[in-house]
């Protein structure tokens, strides 16, 4: 009954990568191994659909942070849509909203979300390495932000910093 | 997996009556039963502190949808929250993410809620008989919400008109 | 260089009635003709357009807040439109950025609106006279709003009201 | 009467450098004696404060997009204060309001502006000159964007791309 920790996993939509959606679907695993909940996007898309597949495939609760107002296109894996008709404005709900995130590969919309997610002082991980990025945000929010291309590293990381580990 | 139907419980906050905060807990108790989840506003008080702990009393899964940035002011029994940080315009999120709405007492914000719902061509019962708004709602939405001051009957009702009962 | 006054004129769109459309006109150019600035829902339809061309035949200033993402769609007359993205959830943002709101007929969205402005205790006048309106928000708000069918006493009713009139 | 051009100025609040301050001064006189409007986020803080101050020594209008629900918190040259009540989702609405975006400094609230600008493919111009901004927005979204140090050259760039100039 203790509100669980809740991991968002951001990153591309229909541009992802190949990689990067069998790395987001291998973290929606991992983190719905560590009875965290997903907290996705919610479309049925990229990034999104593969980490909301990835917590589904071992039973995990993913939250779908839908930008359209009608709940029906969402991505397969999530259990709960919340329905925002917002738009972008719900990137800024996915960051609010986890205790932790992850950023899966490099889109403008995750950008934004990784730039308002280091505002707010949370935890992040970049993956895989990107040293533009690396070089980028650490100019801006230096010693905020993990990165790493592996999943168990990644998990370590948020065990270490989530609070009630 | 299959995402499970969602009903917001929505009624006054800091001004609620005993006897709505008591209505409350029984419709959160009630909805929890049905193996729904509970959508509530999420903060400490009235309304929506009585359905979170009336559906946290038989384990329900409570979805608290926060209107501030932080997340730390959060009902007892919210199991999931979702943080915002929009103020009153979470009321759409509200309206949106839910499958059907139940209206417990009427401060003003639920009363925004109330026509919000009733526009996006939700399921809508008002709680308890409230002849004023009866006759306002009629007029705006004829035929368009229920009315009852039992709990199983607004139960039953919402049951003959959610999808996949 | 002061912030000018911002009176928020709200009404149903598609389905306004004619006499709606007449009313929101002339009060449209009443409130630009006070050198007040005129802030609609921005949408080409009912008394968010007429409201916007009363302001606009008088030279007024007219604030549209567009639910789209676009920025296209947009009635003859604004001036400034501003571009939300967010549904009606920019109704929130109506009421906010509005010193005074009038309500011009009552459509779903309007009666989210007034109610939301009422929390907020904005000054709101309501026209035309609705005795069903009357009673529910006299129950709801006691004494908190004006209701007329007069547009020489609406402006006289906000001139009362405003700050720094 | 036909909608003027809108240009948001974005950078850093309480954090901006005084050569920041000095240049979003300057901007907003530069914009203003375009006859463009100039959108801030609304707040008395940093590039907010500066670009407005300088838009309204040379009687331009201003828009501000102010995060929290009082409108009482305003920098001084904001003739037309918006309040939202959203925190950082108003963010989004900067971007979607704006027909080019002028980023003055770097701060992370900014660097979300930045990609939601890039991603609604809106006109951005970066100031002053900053190398890991531009290698990692290049590779983001190549060509999409112009880095300059000089007032009168963001204007020509600015004057080019607008439509109906």
């Amino acid at each position: 009954m203790t509100p669980q920790s809740i991991i968002g996993i951001m990153g591309p939509g229909d541009n992802a990568l190949e990689s990067e959606r069998q790395l987001a679907h291998a973290l929606g695993k991992a983190v719905a191994q560590q009875s965290w909940v997903v907290l996705t996007g919610g479309r049925p898309a990229g990034v999104m659909a593969a980490a909301s597949q990835g917590a589904a495939s071992v039973g995990g609760t993913v939250i779908g942070i839908l930008p359209d107002s009608e709940g029906t296109n969402t991505a397969i894996g999530v259990t709960l849509p919340i329905v925002t008709g917002m738009g972008h404005a719900r990137n800024v709900i996915n960051v609010l909203s986890s205790h932790g995130l992850i950023a899966c590969g490099l889109g403008l919309g995750t950008v934004s979300e990784i730039a308002l997610a280091l505002k707010a002082q949370k935890p992040v991980v970049m993956m895989p390495h990107n040293f533009l990025a690396q070089d980028f945000f650490e100019h801006l929010a230096p010693g905020q932000f993990y990165m790493t291309d592996d999943v168990k590293l990644c998990i370590e990381y948020l065990k270490s910093v989530l609070p009630n580990q």
